[in-house]
């Protein structure tokens, strides 16, 4: 049996306990390390379970799929995902692969960022289609989510930002001389992904075209969902630019017509200016 | 403290080590029993935790948020809630009357429709916004929910539909003579807000409007997410009306344009006929 098993937002505790009675049954156990991370290592997660972690990097999903599944026909193999084990396209392949090869797989849900944003106070129904900021190059930057985040907000729909994570990335030159040096791990801020936002907004003001989100447009930035130690905090896009959140992961949510009762909600963790701006939002007339 | 804890979808297992050991730690502990089910009653979660469970309906959550928050700055207090605690609008009600009570509360988040969903092999990212189907009455026929179906269709968003769950509700006879007496409990299945779709279809085809879905749409039918008697079963929404999927939570998706990816992971659970059809759909053409 392939056991896909979400370990939540958080911390080792954050599994649910028919998780862990998964994991301690499995013979073999992978820790997916590359589209997620919990604020604990590999070791507290072992030493929590009581038993070793294979990592799991991009390049062993994609490429190694039969080593991961190598007779689980016959054992049980747990694979670990942080949040839950559909949040990512490439964990599809690992169950089809799977399913092909005659191997039954289980999978044990948990919480993700998808469901968990609801704790900002903003409701699940109201949100339109996620997107992804990627980290912008000198020479590539996409400007699509903007889009998207604009056609939610004329819908009346908030936005969930997923920030783009950088794991066991090669740099280009690394990469064409077939050297396996790996450049540092890097999570997007909220910081980040507001300064991207306000350049491609300043950027289509000088070309005169119309703006769906702006300066003032309220937005939630959120770190560490779930951990002990997390960080939600409402304010207008332009001061979430200056915002610290602190360590990964962060995301970041654009606002769209607020309910009376998200407004309240915003408002336990606005900041004195935003709290201001919230105040004089009237929900129906509400566009910025 | 004020703890409000997701158990995820399935059965007593399904709780986080963390959520169980706050409701070990708690001296009430309140059930929420009114906007979705476990496969498992009360019985088997208070056996499974060792506690005694408060019933939490709308009536006692709504109107009697006082008796839920009574000394909850001097002990814990529990708030369990199928899947995660934000799933329903009136549990951000029950959170701001702690906060202005200077009551602290905490979150631990679980697996709900709204990510596990993604078990069926379609991107959570393709999801345009959720949609309710309620039950029709003779004089209340609400067509909305088809008309945001279609929306996110032209988009090339699924929806994810949450069928209607009657709970402790009064007949209108009984409710204008203050009888406490309660109907039933009534759980949508798949079949019945499958053909509350197709009579829309068919209404508007009469009156010569476009369709955005027809009968031939592929959706997926889902029932006990999380469950070890899960069904997953995907079809066009003609079929679906056919399908009994046993017992109750059920949820319904409505697919848009499929990627390779999404179309070989619903062939997994698909019916003969429905597999026939997904073979057919070239992915960058599928509009039907």
């Amino acid at each position: 049996m392939l056991y896909l098993i979400g370990l939540g937002l958080g911390d080792a505790t954050d599994i649910t306990v028919k998780g862990l009675q998964a994991v301690k049954s499995c013979s073999r156990v992978y820790l997916e390390a590359y589209t997620s991370i919990l604020t604990v290592g590999k070791e507290a997660l072992e030493e929590y379970y009581g038993k070793q972690l294979i990592l799991a990097d991009r390049n062993l999903v994609e490429q190694g799929a039969d080593e991961i599944l190598k007779d689980a026909d016959v054992t049980d193999v747990g694979f670990l995902v942080v949040g839950d084990p559909f949040g990512a396209t490439t964990h599809s392949d690992l169950v089809l692969r799977a399913v092909n090869a005659g191997i039954p797989y289980k999978v044990i849900h948990n919480a993700s960022i998808m469901n968990a944003v609801g704790c900002c106070g903003l409701q699940l129904y109201n949100f339109g289609e996620t997107v992804s900021v990627v980290f912008w190059t000198e020479t590539w930057r996409p400007e699509s989510f903007y889009d998207k985040i604009c056609k939610n907000r004329a819908a009346g729909l908030h936005t969930l930002c997923l920030l783009d994570i950088k794991v066991k990335e090669q740099s280009i030159e690394n990469m064409m001389r077939g050297k396996k040096i790996y450049e540092p791990p890097r999570f997007m801020t909220v910081s980040q992904a507001a300064d991207q936002l306000i350049q491609i907004i300043q950027r289509r003001r000088e070309e005169g075209g119309e703006l769906g989100v702006t300066e003032d447009t309220v937005c939630v930035g959120l770190a560490r969902l779930g951990a002990d130690d997390q960080v939600i905090r409402t304010g207008m896009l332009h001061q979430l630019v200056s915002y610290d959140l602190g360590g990964p992961l962060h995301s970041l949510v654009v606002t769209a017509r607020l309910h009376p009762l998200e407004v309240d909600m915003l408002r336990v963790n606005a900041e004195p200016d935003a709290l201001q701006h919230l105040r004089m939002i009237d929900s129906s007339t509400y566009t910025s």
